[in-house]
């Protein structure tokens, strides 16, 4: 699983810091696109609190996985790679083959059999190989080391590798700057939680400026929660979540040792938050985002109920989300208007 | 319908000018969102040109027409006004509520009787009276006029007020700025056509300096295209169209005394292109925009499909759209994956 390019002592590993994440912005360049940072008045209203929405969403590739992808693809084409694999339940996957395609490497995608279609043709298009193989990392980890092996791939680890961790920081690091600029200051930043990488980089981005970091993941794939309790990466039996992004089981170690010591809350959403926080976004701020992103803003309306915290930033993680589940939800009714 | 608050010389009122809409932009300072100007490699793949998105959907209000109102009432406000009225087809009387209610005065708002409910509710939630009246631009200019006469409130005419103009001029001046800004150069603007005062004050700010000015109307609503094939406003005969806030069947005195010299083209747009730009925009996008935002995004696919020009700013008008529209358009094939 960690493969050879998490040692993170090897030579050319950038610097797991805060400093590490603002020389992969500036490694980023333009890269990625300046997504805003959007307010809602309509939203701060349902919320009782300023929301500070990262729109990563509009990001290239449809997720803020562009940013770590971009490093990492590129870091192993400078050192002459023949081509990379990578597992994902989908947007990691998606940016790997259009970061792969810019460097003019061959990559391929190993997803889950019950993947968003949406994503599995983006990945086509960026001209990538897809395999989707079982429903557990377990299963998608299997097949990766063998594609090593066999093809002499190199593994892009969607929550071990550095440059990855480093680049997802980059967008908690630009929402931060957004905020400022404004003339804000956060109170707590809210990141979902799948294998880890954003609350990781997020982690690194907020060390020692006061600014909480809250954890949202599915209350159907608790893996973050399981393992804090247990004081170690745990896999959990996952429950079916339309939070496709956020499904797998297991949390990452390198993640997990980041978050032990920096998160302060995690918050376990259920589906009916997440499908009432899509809906809220698309009909108050007239944004689509995928479920995964809506966890975010489901936990960060929690806490905001709770009082307390004035200024909550949320990491709209991505965007990329199958038209017939925007149908199904628009179709139940959207609450209070 | 003109009233005694066009008159362009009368004491007080601001100069119809580029530099009346810079005027115009300090004044409302941060009473409107920076809302940011947006790109996607989707959209601009599929129009094989760089279109740069202004995205008023995300404005106070759901629209730009929040810019003008902001300044019209609060020029009656000063004056000692007891109350505004205005009609319109959902946008500016939302606007003219918010407004009204942000300067402590009364309002009352005059509507078809075929409004798109969500406007009307959210006129309501703003406080404010709502009348609905016939489906025509005369039927509801006739209400207005006795409100002016019975109540003594003074009208907020949404394409003759010089502030409205200027202030909806403000949304393309900011997004020449935020275009300069990434270092890009527009050759053309495309903005929608009601009763004019998007394009009208597009004239204004784009006057002199070689950019395009394209106007975009439904076909089932051609009045600016008329209006220049006859020599001045006709009211024309309106079909059904999804593009509620473009249904004024007349484009109004001063837009089209500033567009007829300025407008360098009119592109007429199917409902079947306004259907398909909605979907675009939405699930290439990631952003919810109104039939009217969509009009302007196929009138610039249109263009650029004719090629020779590269860089294309589109007005994304509003995001105030009903979501049985949404779920309707979302069940129809989006066209080439």
């Amino acid at each position: 699983m960690t493969g050879t390019n998490t040692g993170l002592l090897a030579e050319g590993v950038p610097q797991l810091s805060a400093a590490g994440v603002h020389e992969a912005r500036r490694r980023l360049g333009d890269r990625v696109l300046p997504t805003p940072v959007v307010r809602s008045e309509e939203l701060d209203a349902a919320a009782g609190a300023r929301l500070w929405l990262k729109t990563e969403n509009l990001q290239r590739g449809g997720s803020f996985k562009m940013r770590g992808a971009l490093l990492a693809v590129e870091r192993l084409a400078r050192a002459g790679s023949p081509g990379v694999v990578a597992q994902s339940t989908g947007n990691h996957a998606i940016a790997v083959a259009m970061a792969a395609r810019e460097c003019g490497m061959p990559a391929v995608l190993v997803l889950p059999v019950d993947a968003a279609p949406t994503k599995v043709r983006r990945i086509r298009q960026a001209g990538a190989e897809v395999l989707q193989v079982g429903t557990t990392l377990a299963d998608r980890l299997a097949v990766v080391d063998e594609l090593r092996l066999l093809r002499g791939l190199d593994v892009i680890d969607p929550y071990q590798d550095p440059d990855v961790v480093l680049g997802q920081g980059t967008a908690t690091a630009d929402l931060l700057d957004g905020v400022q600029a404004a003339g804000g200051r956060l109170d707590a930043v809210v990141l979902p939680v799948g294998g880890g990488s954003a609350v990781a980089g997020a982690c690194l981005v907020t060390d020692g400026s006061g600014i909480e970091v809250v954890a949202a993941e599915p209350a159907a794939v608790p893996a973050l929660g399981a393992a804090l309790r247990a004081g170690r990466p745990v896999t959990v039996t996952a429950e079916p979540t339309i939070a496709d992004g956020l499904r797998p089981d297991r949390i990452g170690q390198l993640p997990f040792d980041l978050a032990r010591h920096r998160v302060s809350r995690v918050v376990a959403v259920e589906e009916s938050e997440i499908a009432e926080a899509m809906r809220l976004v698309l009909t108050r701020c007239r944004l689509l985002v995928e479920p995964a992103a809506a966890t975010a803003v489901a936990a960060a309306l929690r806490i905001a109920a709770e009082g307390g915290r004035a200024d909550i930033g949320v990491l709209l993680s991505g965007g990329n989300v199958e038209t017939a589940l925007v149908t199904e939800l628009l179709s139940e009714p959207v609450g209070t208007p």
